[in-house]
């Protein structure tokens, strides 16, 4: 990116998002020529005042906070359209047009699921998240939360346990971590996956920043599981919102005499599917991911366009460079001149469709055809 | 009934029920002519050479034992087109021709749940499924189920503690109980509501007798409610045949690290409602038994008749009898003339209507229009 600063003034302009290119009249808009924009023509694309003033006459101070959050080590912008931007948060109707990182922005990209729930959950809700993350992780699905107490902090922990990815979107700008109790484990998330926002640099965790970040969790995710939530729960939230993005949704049950557990079985009412164990999960994300490839691939260069055919050409390729002797990971990514990013994606789904197995130690290796275990 | 016998003949032989009476042809055959007809014509209605060689040479033995079970106190049979006949148990496709009844049988015919689940479920399952019949009960609804051992007996009993009617359907003839741990528990409920099999005397609890009585637990009942099951409990046979029955399935969630929860957990993924209060069953009910009005009637003459009319009337004739001073069931029998099975059946559907209110002390009154609580 040459200069940042047109980005940030964007991310400052309250209430803009992707689906403020397509005016009523249709006629879509690049983000960058907004600024350039009458007053009236922005109105007509649905902004309010507040927001074409921030596009036409941009607060100084808050950019250069934001250059200065963004000088640190790690930190950069993903800008709608460019490549680094995550394709199936692309797809939900109010995708931020960019998104404040910290870490490895590639993990966004990675197929994810959404761990959220209570923030005062029981002893056994918070192993329960911990145990799933864990193994879900271990697999190859990055654990996408929101860095709360209690159930968020154990699903990030867990997936950092299993030596997975782990994502967390934050509901204030990325110069604080909210809430502070897990400064340390938001540090850990940077240097192994990625902390996230899509609100600029100075803004505090406001009650309403909270829905607005739950789209941002569940639009990250293939699905969302949530795991103990009472029945005014903010997981619920993020629940409705993944259903809304066309997402899986996916709840734990709970005893009738624990109100932990109420939230969770309304989603099953509502048509949540009801998990026992991770592989439920992964017996419906079959399917899923396999719809999903191209939000797999860490090139995947325009989240509007389907790329399907350069994309089966890169699983050929992975297929090709896995023998039936195991190999790692690092070993395919050399064989094969993939990035590290796309191959454990690849490798995910082939396993999920049942053409590879993963062995002890992180080694894959082709299965032959027909034999299942 | 004038002589029991032919009846009895009928339900010595085996896998004679009342879709036998529909041969291929498609011709209707009334049960006590079937006796009378030619071994080749018994074969084309479907019935193997044990059952015609029941029908035609009836062993006498069996029916004398039979006799002798029957001339007991509160023993009955209840047949195929009789006013007795529950009509709920009449539309399923295999109902029994004849039932053995000890205890009242028009209980039979009162809007039933069945509650089933695992003979040896944990302390809180059968607190659960007491809670569950005791609340239900003392609402109107009569509880059915097995009679067994764990989640079976605790609905019973919780059934009679709400004073409230249960039956109770046995995998054996009603010349023994079985368990026998039960026995006490079946002569409270042949006092306060009905034994119930389609075995003849001396039928032992055969394993394959089972499913056949599950069917009938199911078959009586609008819906069927497990409560704690293992994947591996006959419970589930009685919940997939209330649904294949075109019966609603109620199950109870629980902990995903209980083994007991398993089958709960398959029958809500497979469609079951879950459930967490008594409420929620009377809200799926509502509607459900409002359309069953018909199978309340205790003097529903013919299960396969239409009396809407009549029992409309009947309603009219209660609710005037009722006024806005609270009035106990027995008043209301009186008032009226109608016979109490069909009263209580009347006062819970009103309830679920909402156009009258229990009060404490099992009086009930009618509500203002539009009044709700």
């Amino acid at each position: 990116m040459d200069d940042p600063k047109p980005w940030l003034a964007l991310a400052r302009a309250p209430g803009l998002h992707a689906g403020s290119l397509h005016g009523a009249a249709g006629a879509a808009i690049q983000p960058l020529e907004l600024p350039r924009e009458s007053p009236a023509a922005l109105a007509a694309l649905g902004l309010g005042e507040a927001a074409i003033e921030a596009l036409r006459n941009p607060a100084a101070k808050g950019l250069a906070a934001d250059e200065r959050w963004l000088a640190g080590p790690g930190r950069q912008l993903v800008t709608w359209g460019s490549p680094a931007y995550p394709a199936l948060l692309a797809s939900i109707p109010d995708a931020p047009l960019v998104l404040f990182v910290e870490g490895d922005s590639s993990t966004l990209s990675l197929p994810q699921l959404a761990i959220v729930g209570s923030r005062n959950p029981t002893p056994i809700g918070r192993d329960t998240a911990a145990q799933f993350a864990r193994h879900l992780a271990t697999a190859g699905l990055a654990i996408t939360s929101g860095l709360a107490l209690g159930i968020d902090a154990a699903a990030h922990r867990g997936a950092l346990a299993g030596g997975g990815r782990t994502i967390a979107v934050q509901g204030c700008g990325l110069d604080r971590i909210y809430p502070r109790e897990n400064a340390e484990l938001a540090q850990e998330i940077a240097a192994r996956g990625a902390l996230v926002s899509d609100l600029p640099t100075g803004a505090p965790p406001l009650k309403q920043h909270f829905p607005r970040r739950n789209r941002l969790i569940s639009g990250l995710s293939v699905g969302t599981l949530v795991v103990e939530a009472a029945l005014q729960s903010g997981s619920l939230i993020t629940a409705r919102l993944a259903a809304e993005q066309g997402r899986e949704v996916f709840a734990i049950p709970g005893s009738i005499h624990s109100p932990l557990s109420r939230g969770c079985h309304r989603l099953i009412r509502q048509g949540a599917k009801l998990v026992e164990t991770a592989d439920d999960i992964f017996s419906e994300l079959g399917a899923l991911l396999a719809g999903l490839r191209p939000a797999t691939h860490a090139e995947a260069p325009d989240p509007q366009q389907d790329s399907g055919h350069a994309l089966d050409k890169d699983y050929e390729i992975l297929l090709d460079a896995l023998g039936f002797e195991p190999a790692a990971v690092d070993t395919l990514v050399a064989r094969t001149g993939l990035e590290a990013g796309a191959v454990a994606s690849m490798l995910l789904i082939l396993e999920l469709e049942g053409r590879i197995a993963q062995q002890p130690g992180g080694l894959f290796c082709r299965r032959l055809p027909g034999k299942k275990e």
